[in-house]
């Protein structure tokens, strides 16, 4: 069956007037392109409490394999996306956050801006692309390319690790 | 005199049969070739305790310079390696994960599921490394090309930092 | 108006003759040459407290946009700078670790031994440098490209990310 992912747009900006987020649907538009199943597109201020309480819900619900936000990971007073979601995590995936950043720097040098989290709530996927269209698209690019997040996800729901992950 | 080396396999598999555990074995081979004295070699189930105790127990002991684990760094349920490592580490090394990370990646994009945890324990190096041959021979040969953990070891055992790494 | 930088070199051969000292005056004129204002240049031992000190310190009187540190951040037994100020970061920037940590490795394996930190303390930048010059005009050369260094404190400065940042 198709993996399940939630979308989380952090922008105060979007947040007032959703019609503004771009990024959110530009998410929603690659994944079901590439054939998941996106149940949940949310917008919510920058402010840490509301992210991480969402994240938290839908990791409780465990109704979606993989929750995917944009936004908030900057320099900017107001980005603490990384922060409010950091506490949750039980497993860290560095070499997803690897993988994000070293396709990103491909681009520009300022790509060493961002501060992707990666890694596991319960049994669920969490990754942190940055706010803007062109690298939410670099950074997805990254993660489907080669069956990356497939593979995380087959093993995160219980898959072999032998059988699918013989040759890393 | 040479650097002493333990090694952990972390495997259900191999910890129910230890003639089933290659990856030990080729980490063994790949050192003695390299001139390290491989003085442990053991086999624990994917345990977090015991994985735990295990390499607080060697670092305690002071008799290996550097502890090499295979195995449990991936996504599935059951790998736990670096949460059962990362609260012994006492200085991060996230150099030394960003060149096993960069050089498997050049191998397979599905290298970007190793989550990996390098650093000191006491005056112990700790490095984990994934389950499968093929990752741990890519992962090693990083890690002693340049004299990379070569240079480490003796950093740890008190050499001085200017001697030996003037050029860093 | 001119970003402000304070410089801490950490070094207990260098705080006990500080015309000893080449990493700090390196930074200094790198940054100087680069439009920066070299507020505070000081030396420091290798000792966690001071170090953490002398950044809380300077963070809090919030008169430096970035804080520069070299040295101390390698295997040697008395390198503690990560471990002094990573307890500081408020948030941290694996992007910035990533790109001086590549840059590096370009040069030499060798890079692999660095254990960087990077992130905010308060409105400030904070960021570490490995001992030797060599390792100071590497680093200094791939923060500064692009306007890495540039983008981040006037994000952190609370300039609009949009506005800066609509690139990345
Ligand atoms: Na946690």
């Amino acid at each position: 069956s198709r993996a399940r992912v939630a979308i989380l747009t952090v922008s105060d900006t979007a947040a007032a007037d959703t019609s503004l987020d771009e990024s959110g649907p530009t998410i929603r538009e690659t994944l079901a392109g590439a054939g998941y199943e996106c149940k949940y597109l949310l917008v919510v201020p920058d402010d840490e409490l509301r992210i991480r309480h969402t994240v938290q819900t839908w990791a409780d619900q465990r109704d979606v394999d993989w929750i995917v936000t944009t936004g908030g990971t900057g320099f900017g007073g107001r980005d603490r996306t990384p922060e409010a979601i950091r506490p949750l995590i039980d497993r860290e995936a560095p070499g997803l956050v690897h993988l994000m950043i070293a396709a990103s720097l491909q681009k520009t040098p300022l790509a060493a801006l961002a501060r992707p989290v990666a890694g596991t709530v319960k049994d669920t996927l969490v990754v942190t692309l940055p706010g803007s269209v062109k690298a939410v698209r670099e950074n997805l690019e990254a993660l489907l390319g080669g069956g990356v997040v497939d593979h995380a996800l087959q093993l995160v729901k219980g898959a072999s690790s032998r059988m699918l992950h013989s040759d890393v």
